[in-house]
């Protein structure tokens, strides 16, 4: 077809990961083995592989004793953002050391064996970067490369993919300046591909399947250097945060700060407070 | 390829679309032009067609003249949700009537006439069976249809696009109780099917090149009848929405509860507060 499209498969038989591995290599394999079946199945120029954190963290050595659960949640969240108490126990909501809010700080364990639990990747960004490099140094090709985790969201039930690495890949489309097809400026301005892409493979991925890798074909506009802005970049920033905290939270911590000015006169609790929220 | 797999592309050639045009004609119009270049672009049973909500709102007569702005939002408007006041003027996130949260309501100027401004559909969901409904009757096949629009959201940077509307298509994948590989219960719940593919297609779509219509092939696993739950039921419920109101609004409450608690001696207003919340 001549027309704008673009399609996404799932690649099988990558084995079960272990610390140490070379991921790039299992990838290698896995494709090869997808082309010995189908020849469209070998990676081309363009492509863009979109790789589940979960087999990064494992080749990465991100496994730890589950019994350690709590401390090492502890040791990748910088605060907690909203926390709720429900009959089965306490979901906490919080900012990772890599500036993504979302539930245990990204340690799971589904999909590794009993008794071990998985952190994400110390630098999904440098993981990203060091992928795609391998990847376009063994194959000579020029891919993209994002690395995936699953996140919830406000006001929206469920979970859906985000991209926490980049690399070799557009992560937003600025269209900031931009006009429509009236020459009026485009209200909305920065499309997240990178999001867009990762949601788009876990169509294919799914969570139950054991399909980590998914292919992009035919958005190769969208691929660049190995060096350009990762997914670290799609954090926004403290002050255009305007959910910063949950609801409970920030009502608390509003109703705590007029009784310490009440009870101290203002001042000093309310340089305090507002230290709290910075 | 006998991967698991699937095909997104653009539909073009949909013209401009006005108050009262069958949009389904229309899209049956591009769709055959769009046969006579590639065989492959005839629809087939499992296609998803995923659709920009302006063309829906532009064919049911959603347009108002720009400068009743102001009051069609707040028409649009259940409740404000957070404000913030910059050098360009107020932004203000908003619940509409449809449970969606997002900047003025979904009301946009871009992409319609000088002088125009466009709200979403009444009843988007409704939409999506009608349409759904008449393209399955008048092609003889069964596909799913989905509406989106594009929507900010925390903590993120950018936009992209999620279903408001939804037909013939599982919006969900509900794996609660499910398993993984290992037979160990899913952490990841509630895969949100309809959202992953809105942000998929609007990789072709795109705000500036005037593609309205993407279709998926591949994924006809998730159609289904056109009555199935629609995209509504993907608004979080209230008890479950931990970030019902930005940080700032919620910490002003707080801080206005205790004092008017300490004025009053508690009971009557804190009731009052309590109210507001709810």
């Amino acid at each position: 077809m001549s027309l704008p499209r673009f399609t996404v498969w799932g690649v099988t038989g990558v084995p079960e990961i272990g610390a140490g591995d070379d991921l790039v290599s299992h990838i290698l394999q896995a494709v090869a083995a997808q082309e010995a079946d189908d020849p469209e199945a070998a990676l081309r120029d363009g492509d863009i592989l979109v790789v589940t954190s979960k087999i990064v963290s494992k080749a990465e050595g991100r496994q730890f004793p589950a019994a350690d659960r709590e401390k090492v949640i502890a040791q990748d969240t910088v605060r907690v953002v909203a926390e709720r108490v429900h009959p089965g126990g306490v979901t906490q909501i919080v900012e990772t050391r890599h500036g993504l809010i979302m539930a245990a700080a990204g340690v799971d364990t589904s999909n590794v064996p009993d008794g071990i639990a998985l952190r994400l990747p110390e630098d999904p960004d440098a993981s990203a970067r060091a992928m795609c490099a391998g990847l376009r140094e063994r194959l000579g090709i020029t891919l993209g490369l994002i690395i995936t985790d699953t996140m919830g969201r406000p006001w929206r039930v469920g979970q859906t993919d985000v991209a926490i690495g980049a690399a070799g890949v557009m992560v937003t489309d600025d269209m900031r300046g931009g006009v429509d097809a009236n020459g009026r400026p485009l209200q909305v301005t920065i499309t997240v591909l990178a999001d867009e892409l990762a949601g788009a493979t876990d169509l294919v991925k799914g969570k139950a399947t054991g399909i980590p890798i998914a292919v992009v074909r035919g958005l190769g506009r969208l691929v660049t250097d190995v060096d350009a802005p990762g997914a670290r970049t799609l954090v926004r920033s403290v002050d255009d945060d305007m959910f910063r905290f949950g609801s409970a939270e920030a009502y608390r911590l509003g109703y705590e700060a007029a009784l310490a000015e009440l009870r101290d006169g203002g001042q000093t609790t309310s340089k305090r407070v507002k230290q709290r929220q910075d």
